[in-house]
């Protein structure tokens, strides 16, 4: 039996439309940030029984969920050379379904605990490699802090590109707000709309500027093209067959609210596939912000993220 | 002295961004429908005075409007010969500056009644190309019911190609919200989108089938396609280098209470370059929008509206 632990991420140039669903190789890649004290822990034993048998927090899944944790598995089976079921249980340290990529270190944890469990040989690569078998994400929740997501022919997965440490003074106020969008279905969205073409020319030259800010250090040029690339985002996915618009009216007041309160100090809103914003500001504007949205209406909760490590056995 | 009158106008293939800022001919055309009874109401009397005056629901204007206005009297002029100066007072039906299109009104009203007080001869294409020195969409007031502008080397005006009495049926509900878009603005933004050469391409098809659904009638396919271009505009100037996000709270809110009220009767959502949504439905309809609607944290009023014809001469 092994342990492992991942944290999820909020996505600074947002992943989005697959295009090997199956496999989940993106169109193009994408660079995200973990979010501590965020966690999700997952054990995975092998044993002799018939099924995989898969709890989270507490409730047997079934379903897409099911098969998605199946592949992974699998993969593992598959490079192991074991045979067994397995029995996982994983545990959320925050809600789901609010657009906070619980997902991402699902599988991420999953992942690591599965090798660890098989006693196969592995290295973050690996690990990485397989977790995107469950979702696109999770090969980022792997590597940690800030990680790039790579998509050569060689592969497709996640290495990271900037530390925890190098990232301090950056604090993640995340507005918990009723998410509706279904991630899945507005990545199968994203490609209908007539303006996705022009996303991925966008974000080819995005994604430099973005590596050039890690490198650098300049987080709040970081936090700018984060803030750029939800508006591109959510561009693309209301404008599919669909019109999945995934903002409800908390997360517009937070908008407008975050893009008044940069004439004071520096502040950026980052939004995924969900309603729910990150708030990347400097430590010392938390407690502001968390007076500021405190009362709005619609926002559930408050939470505080640091940037976070990698992926890690227990 | 003459008096004429225009309705405002709700944009469906909708209208963004200037090729020629000055004589303000468009990227492309654009289709839009007018609502009655909203209206401008403009006189325009010519004199031995020295400059022109130019008066809006009882204020003397400046600056920018004021130019704007003194465009259109210039080309008035210069058509007519006179070189008199105008007394010019104008008076709106409806709240300015929600994003209804108090310009497009205005303009179209005062181009009609300074071409007739001019006492030059004049059609409504010249009406319409005129207005259109003012402000874009006051071409398509000019000509009022569903009009589209045209914008080929012969000219830029407008024509109608839906006529009011043949969508008696139609009505529109206009929820008033807060907006706080500047128009003008809001055209410059939108060619620094990433995604604007995409919008082009898009809007051509879009034009084809729009045209198709006037001819025919089809309303519901009408407003189907105006909440579409709606996302699309929207899309657009929010991925502009200043990223003008339009909606507000209440904007989200009615754009996702009108999607589920769809799942019982056909409504669809439309927003111009504010924050205003306007609510495309059936008659028999009306109350129950109403009623859903009045209550919503930020509306300050609902205005219900039918398809209006062109400006004319009182």
């Amino acid at each position: 039996m092994a342990r492992a632990s991942a944290h999820p991420m909020q996505g600074l140039v947002k992943y989005h439309g697959l295009k090997d669903p199956v496999k989940r190789i993106p169109y193009h890649g994408s660079i995200s940030v973990c979010t501590d004290p965020l966690e999700s822990i997952t054990s995975v034993e092998f044993h002799e029984g018939e099924h995989d048998q898969i709890e989270i927090d507490g409730n047997l899944i079934s379903g897409r969920a099911f098969e998605r944790a199946v592949a992974v598995l699998d993969k593992v089976r598959e490079l192991s050379g074991t045979k067994e079921s397995a029995i996982v249980h994983s545990k959320n340290s925050f809600p789901q379904g609010v657009g906070l990529g619980s997902s991402s270190s699902g599988f991420a944890a999953l992942a690591m605990a599965a090798f660890e469990a098989s006693g196969a040989d592995y290295d973050m690569k690996l690990v990485s490699e397989t977790a995107r078998l469950g979702s696109g994400s999770a090969c980022r929740a792997v590597t940690g802090g800030i990680s790039e997501w790579l998509t050569d022919d060689s592969g497709s997965y996640s290495i990271q590109i900037g530390a925890p440490e190098d990232f301090k003074d950056w604090s993640i106020i995340v507005p918990l707000v009723e998410s509706i969008t279904v991630t899945e279905k507005a990545h199968v969205e994203v490609e209908t709309s007539p303006l996705f073409k022009a996303r991925l020319d966008y974000i080819e030259k995005t994604l430099g500027q973005m590596k050039d800010a890690v490198e650098n250090k300049e987080v709040e040029k970081i936090w700018k093209l984060a803030e750029q690339d939800t508006r591109n985002l959510h561009a693309v996915t209301m404008t599919g067959t669909e019109g999945l618009f995934a903002w409800n009216a908390a997360t517009a007041e937070i908008i407008h609210r975050t893009t008044e309160l940069r004439e004071e100090f520096p502040v950026y809103y980052s939004i995924d596939t969900g309603a729910t914003p990150y708030l990347n500001t400097y430590r010392e504007h938390e407690k502001q912000l968390i007076s500021e949205f405190r009362e709005t209406h619609g926002v559930t909760d408050i939470l505080v993220c640091s940037v976070g490590g990698p992926a890690k056995i227990l």
